[in-house]
């Protein structure tokens, strides 16, 4: 932990500040000899031991408190990275933030970290707010519309890392999972539990990611010679998940060719989804069966314990972290892209009904 | 929005920058001029309507990027506000921040946030860096050994709110919940259900509101004319919850006295207890009613649907930002100590056994 941190020194704008020029008054020297040994760059300087000890005496007893935004903005370096998710309260983020944090300590990095809502608006202004605050870098879940702001950053050479969505047409550094090889295999496996008319709910959405767990699904069922139903595949606003999600159920449920199985697009999606189920007193899976994105750590709890496709976290947090700071250290190497499996994890939600 | 928060201006190190000086040697004016003007103190400063429009459309032309970090060090304003949180993998507080970060916007402000994951040393590092980094104020919800830390940023007159736990022998701000009438509540639901025997799993911690939660019970306990047991008290290490909680319930459950209920302290004691008596094959609430503190969205959907505290939430988030927005306007004003009432929402998990 560098000295630097520790909280008794930091810097407060409500008292006379002792500056460097008052230490070297009192040492009886130059304000850059100070300046070399407070920035323990004494060794480079030539600064003897006895008076890097006396000039570092004498600032504890001046209680010298130095100006880190001043400093930062000499050294360029704060050993801090932001993070921005898309969504604090889906614990899918909530507990990727929580990887990101260790592993960046590990590096000796703090994080901090914003949250857009998933509003391109809130997004703007959280890169503005993290890079006017010169964080070293960021790792960026992006929303949508965020591209222009995701290509200025690479024409600028600013050090980040994409997680969890990207742009395919952009060559940046991303950390992700492989959606469509994820929807394949969830829809793959409830076709192999003989459910056949297999829908999928997900996000009203540009971005990539979402757009491939929708094709996923298709193609799986394409590949088993089953011909997908629009009516099959819903999108719901961000901003209006229960009403979206009940006029979604109610019209797969309800159309001329209703669904067997959902694939539900996200962790949130899911919840609203279960409870509308629940509401609707369907039963899962022999009405009904349920696969889910995103993962909360009870989902094993409910009443009828739901499969889902477990993302590899803390393997997704802690390359972010990585490939951010091997950024950090080479600002010109080559990017890498990097799409992770995804595990399906098989609970009682999508097993064969018996007839 | 103000304007100077638009990405496109964004100060970044790897282009020459137009300074204040370019600008004005252009305009054939005064550094300090065009720095009234660019700080829109034109009419302060009596800079004619002409001068000033040429001003702009010079530093427009000329693509100036302000640079904010110094820019703050001057103003002290940064319209950012820094939240910590315990641990962000805890919905309880991912909630809390999406509240936060809501109402903080609607006047302005953006919010960072860093979590101290429970661990001391990381809270005092995030003071430091927030205070170092220079956001306007803090919303803390405090740590372990961290009331040395709130005494000083009391002493320095740091604006900051203390949310959730809060040190009821210091004169801050602070906006919690009353977790001995919310304990109170619980027990006594409890024991007009029938349950006599009624046990506690808190957090091992010196938190106030932690050894409130668990006072709260005795005090029912005591009150309905019965003897709380050692054994039906136990606590947890937040480093290792899965091996302590599997103790204490073995404990609680093969006590010569066993109980009949249990109270949680917190969401994720409750997650991880629910799973060890789901592995136990223990029948919820014949054989163990369950009350818990902290809400999942999701509690409902469990197999025994889980009565809990429901803490409110919204406006515990919402009280906190107005608190410290009042006292970012008036930093002399009286500190405000707010606790607020929990409901406790009735599920199955501590209903009445039938003999």
């Amino acid at each position: 932990m560098p000295g630097f941190r520790a909280f008794h020194r930091f810097s407060m704008t409500y008292k006379k500040k002792i500056s460097l020029k008052d230490i070297a008054k009192k040492a009886g020297v130059s304000t850059a000899l100070v300046s070399y040994v407070l920035n323990g760059k004494e060794k480079e300087s030539r600064v003897g031991i006895a008076m890097t000890e006396k000039i570092r005496k004498i600032a504890q007893d001046l209680k010298y408190k130095p100006n880190y935004v001043a400093k930062s903005l000499r050294s360029g370096k704060t050993l801090t990275i932001g993070l921005i998710i898309a969504d604090i309260a889906n614990p899918f983020f909530a507990n990727i933030a929580r990887v990101v944090e260790d592993q960046a300590k590990k590096s000796g990095y703090t994080v901090l970290i914003g949250s857009s809502d998933e509003k391109p608006e809130n997004f703007k202004d959280l890169i503005n707010v993290f890079v006017n605050r010169q964080v070293d870098g960021l790792i960026i879940v992006c929303t949508e519309k965020s591209s222009k702001q995701i290509r200025i950053l690479q024409e600028k050479n600013y050090p980040f890392v994409l997680l969890d969505r990207y742009f395919p047409e952009l060559d940046t550094d991303y950390v992700s999972i492989d959606s469509h090889q994820a929807s394949f295999s969830a829809t793959d496996h409830l076709l192999k539990n003989g459910f056949h008319k297999i829908g999928f709910i997900g996000y009203e959405s540009e971005l990539f990611h979402m757009q491939e767990r929708k094709r996923g699904v298709i193609s799986a069922l394409e590949e088993a010679g089953i011909q997908p139903k629009e009516a099959w595949f819903k999108d719901i606003g961000f901003d209006k998940v229960e009403t979206d999600m009940k006029n979604a159920m109610n019209e797969m449920l309800r159309a001329e060719d209703p669904v067997h199985a959902v694939v539900f697009g996200t962790y949130r999606l899911a919840i609203n989804g279960l409870k509308y189920i629940r509401q609707l007193k369907i039963k899962i899976p022999q009405q009904l069966a349920i696969v889910s994105y995103g993962q909360a750590e009870s989902f094993e709890l409910y009443e009828c314990p739901i499969t889902y496709l477990e993302q590899p976290l803390g393997e997704l947090g802690r390359k972010a972290v990585e490939l951010l700071i091997s950024k950090l250290h080479d600002p010109q190497r080559q990017s890498q892209r990097i799409l992770m499996e995804t595990k399906l994890k098989i609970g009682e939600s999508s097993k064969l009904p018996h007839p």
